[in-house]
């Protein structure tokens, strides 16, 4: 499968075509982003993190049998995936509250939920990427009702498989962000990435963030963040 | 059952305890507000439609088996309610796009769902009541699952309702906001009104809003608005 023209170029990767319509490559940049755009940064080395840990990810999650986009791994910035048609929806499974979540409902950071929650976002830069509920994302004809609900299926299902994975490794998984999408049969696959970028992780021992939060709010450390998580992922700890 | 001392006083209502601690009477004030209590007016008679039509709706609603705290219309703008501890959320049903939905979303008022939505906000001044879905009411301890389950279906039932009641008169249910309680019992009941500040309600044949918006956006003619609707709900059209 060969590299064509860059299709689209995004805050953190780009995504190429290939010979195959029904396959493309993705490359992970060090770039960063936050506050919907308005902080800009790089964090070196966080591409090849990223690239690796997300198809790791993807491979056991595929074993637990949630179908995703990964194909395979070309090297260590790019990735072979399925070419999928993005819901543009951001799904968000949240096990304490962090982040928005603390803000929007004003409570403290770091508050466990009797039960996970999940919430979906409309993806919309001009609009900010406004909150919305199942019924408005139908609605709104940004996707039809069962694929809401094996979504959130599938979110919940990703939830218990990675916080299994994380609390192995003395990492609490405070809330992750994943996207899905589907292929031309009407599949519903995990796309994007798992990352760092799209995790909170916290240190269960110091709780210690080791996510990009630590370059959200200017923390520090993130490079070291960055590669302590995908030591422990790697299960070199 | 005798009016006592004032319990509370909100934007657009008095509460008073009565001689029995399982009864309130709830008094209709004339006063409006908008945009979170940032715009203040009056609307002369406004007490008097919302009282009576509200207790209408309560009464039309039992009969359709949703269970209300209406007891008795004690005048024209007193009525005897049974007392209930508030559910913190407002509980928002809606038909066609306006307000705060074709805002929050970028899209053009007017524009019909191909089926209901519901969606419940935080009642909370000081974070401008914000958005929430089922799984983060339970998770801030707000309601327990069943019940938000119960509210969500008594507020489809009550959209059902509604529409037909005012598509009988000519008028489109464009959306409205609802509030739920729980008696001591743990009964869940229909609280708060139903009523031109509550729902929006346009003219089947011109379009006209006959509701708050009126008010909310300086469109004038607000009291005839609210006499027009409240002469079509007595059926003296």
């Amino acid at each position: 499968m060969k590299k064509q023209k860059l299709l689209y170029e995004g805050k953190v990767k780009k995504v190429y075509e290939t010979d195959d319509p029904a396959f493309l490559i993705v490359s992970y940049k060090d770039d960063a982003t936050a506050q919907n755009g308005h902080k800009r940064g790089t964090i070196e080395g966080k591409g090849i993190i990223n690239n690796k840990m997300s198809n790791l990810f993807m491979q056991e999650l595929e074993k637990a049998g949630i179908p995703t986009h990964f194909v395979k791994e070309l090297n260590e910035r790019e990735t072979l995936v399925k070419k999928v048609s993005i819901f543009p929806l951001e799904v968000i499974v949240r096990n304490l509250s962090a982040g928005s979540f603390a803000k929007r409902y004003g409570i403290a950071e770091g508050i466990p939920f009797p039960a996970a929650t999940i919430e979906f976002s409309y993806k919309n830069d001009a609009l900010e990427d406004p909150l919305l509920n199942t019924y408005h994302a139908v609605a709104l004809g940004l996707c039809e009702q069962e694929e809401i609900e094996t979504i959130k299926r599938y979110g919940f299902m990703i939830n218990e498989e990675l916080k299994r994975f994380w609390d192995k490794r003395g990492i609490t998984l405070v809330d992750f962000k994943i996207e899905f999408g589907k292929d031309t049969a009407g599949r519903i696959l995990l796309a994007d990435e798992i990352s760092p970028d799209t995790c909170r992780l916290w240190d269960q021992k110091t709780g210690k963030k080791l996510d990009k939060d630590r370059f959200r709010h200017d923390l520090g450390g993130v490079e070291e963040a960055y590669g302590e998580v995908m030591k422990r992922a790697c299960g070199q700890v």
